[in-house]
């Protein structure tokens, strides 16, 4: 596996989201935030999506050429219409905004709607943190989960991820899905014929299941059971009755090519610290527990394994599957 | 058990917290809460906690004579000192003011420091669905969970409820926390020696028990394993370093009649849908979801058995304990 660096690969990822019509600036963003998750060693939602990206920009899922905008703007709060482009330049907007909001009101929320997949969560989340504020991203993903008890997918796996900055070390990062598992990992038991937990998955008549081929082809079971669940339906109504984008269930799946515009959506709130207990006192009340929970030997801050791998990657470069790799260079080859 | 109205038990639940020491306001606000609970089928969270708040009251844990204010108000956000009085006038205080905010805002942030325990989360939140606006309400409460890897508890089971109005139907309530099951349930299991599943908690050396003795002097594992323990960092660190309250592993535990003041915050978030999709489209959009939630035989929508307990305590009362019963008769007949 070659290893190309950090800039190497956002310009290859930026060529091939270009020639398979995205713009420019869409184009760069994307990379980036694509790049970065593979920095962080979440391969998952890094350049290994952009051969489905190219599709859907190819089959008119999505519009290369879209450019948010801000449609409503009230009080504290922000509507950005992602225009059915890339979500991440739309996005970067939508952060933008709820940070100068949340400086001047203390909070600011942004919604985004018409939108697409957008990645490792927390990425939109860092320039929260960088501007000295508390951060939390919600998004929604075509149907996963079904509700509690029922079988038929309803709900996204919908992360939940929030920023803490900190004086003196990286930002503290949350980042979770609502599902048990990714659904990456019945895709690699169904191709290595093995059975899986019945914890991850339900089969299409909603019981649970250890075959990964009928786990894919029925539901994901909630982290934490019900619990998992309420939360799902939590950002599936913040997202789709809220802010008004699709609900999971109205958008196809990201792993297909053809497909309907998805039109789901983010929703980004950012807090200042300043409004409430005062900057000075939020950086050492949190570095008191993030203390006491270093103080247990077993316990290790979530997000440091990112920020490990993305010191190795940006000292070694990023290594790409072989055939990744040709499938990009090919793709930016493209005209 | 002898039943008694809902009316009949708020006012020997009031008149025990006066006994006890709490100002009228505040017994009143406090006993509808719990009131609430036990016809909502919530018994732990009813007026079975008096006994405890009257202990607490007595030996100075929480100052029943205190009065909530309003001690930052800086754009969108508001910050309420309960003085370490009872939760409830100052949560009520903190919803009254987020609701205010949010209707000229688009949304309203409101914390509450110096505080107690604050019972259903979601009871707090019927304001909000009253005004036709979305809340979110966290909270936390001594500590009980381990951080991932961890056997010290440091953070609380911290509740997560939210509230969705509805235009024909009582609203829909998300409530949950953050431990696999709650304590409760280890204490039935440690009176009946009876051994407990290995996924509900750890022995003070950090090993999953399935002895609920051992479970009750170590830690609660968190819902759906280090999700649930990332999302109870997440309420930790928005209250007790944002909001700057006290952190779950500084209070005593609430079951214990003497202690430290516990100090604990409530955070409440009420989102105005006008300022985003708009209200009406909200309110189409939430029957959309929960319509296909219920095209699926077996999935019951959340707070629905709530709903149905509170209709049925409002026709015949609720049953109380005999042992209750006479603990609060006590109470109130106390000088």
């Amino acid at each position: 596996m070659p290893a190309l660096s950090l800039e190497a690969l956002q310009n290859l990822a930026t060529q091939a989201l270009i020639a398979a019509g995205a713009a420019p600036a869409a184009a760069i963003d994307t990379a980036l935030a694509l790049v970065a998750a593979d920095a962080a060693g979440l391969a998952s939602h890094g350049v290994s999506r952009i051969p489905l990206y190219a599709a859907h920009l190819r089959h008119g899922r999505v519009d290369g050429q879209a450019i948010p905008r801000v449609i409503r703007s009230s009080g504290a709060v922000r509507v950005i219409d992602a225009g059915d482009g890339l979500a991440y330049p739309a996005c970067r907007l939508a952060v933008g905004e709820a940070i100068a909001v949340a400086r001047l009101q203390g909070i600011g929320l942004a919604s985004v709607v018409r939108s697409n997949h957008f990645g490792a969560a927390a990425h939109h989340l860092e320039a929260v943190a960088e501007a000295g504020l508390v951060g939390l991203a919600l998004g929604n993903s075509p149907a996963a989960i079904a509700p509690w008890g029922g079988k038929t997918p309803l709900f996204g796996t919908n992360p939940i991820a929030a920023i803490f900055p900190r004086r003196a070390a990286a930002p503290l990062v949350i980042d979770l899905s609502l599902s048990e598992v990714a659904r990456g990992k019945l895709l690699v038991a169904a191709q290595n014929k093995q059975a899986i937990p019945p914890t991850w998955a339900l089969a299409p008549d909603g019981t649970p299941t250890t075959d990964p081929e009928l786990g894919l082809q029925g539901s994901m079971l909630p982290a934490g059971g019900v619990k998992g669940a309420m939360l799902a339906l939590w950002v599936e109504l913040l997202i789709g009755a809220v802010a008004g984008a699709a609900f999971a269930f109205e958008a196809d799946s990201f792993f297909s090519e053809t497909g309907n515009k998805a039109a789901i959506g983010q929703l980004f709130l950012v807090i200042n610290p300043a409004a409430l207990s005062g900057s000075d006192s939020y950086a050492e009340r949190l570095e008191v527990l993030l203390a006491a929970m270093s103080a247990d030997a077993g316990v290790r801050l979530p997000g440091c394994r990112r920020d490990a791998n993305r010191a190795r990657a940006e000292r070694d470069g990023i290594e790409l599957p072989e055939k990744l790799l040709r499938q990009l260079q090919q793709l930016a080859a493209a005209q």
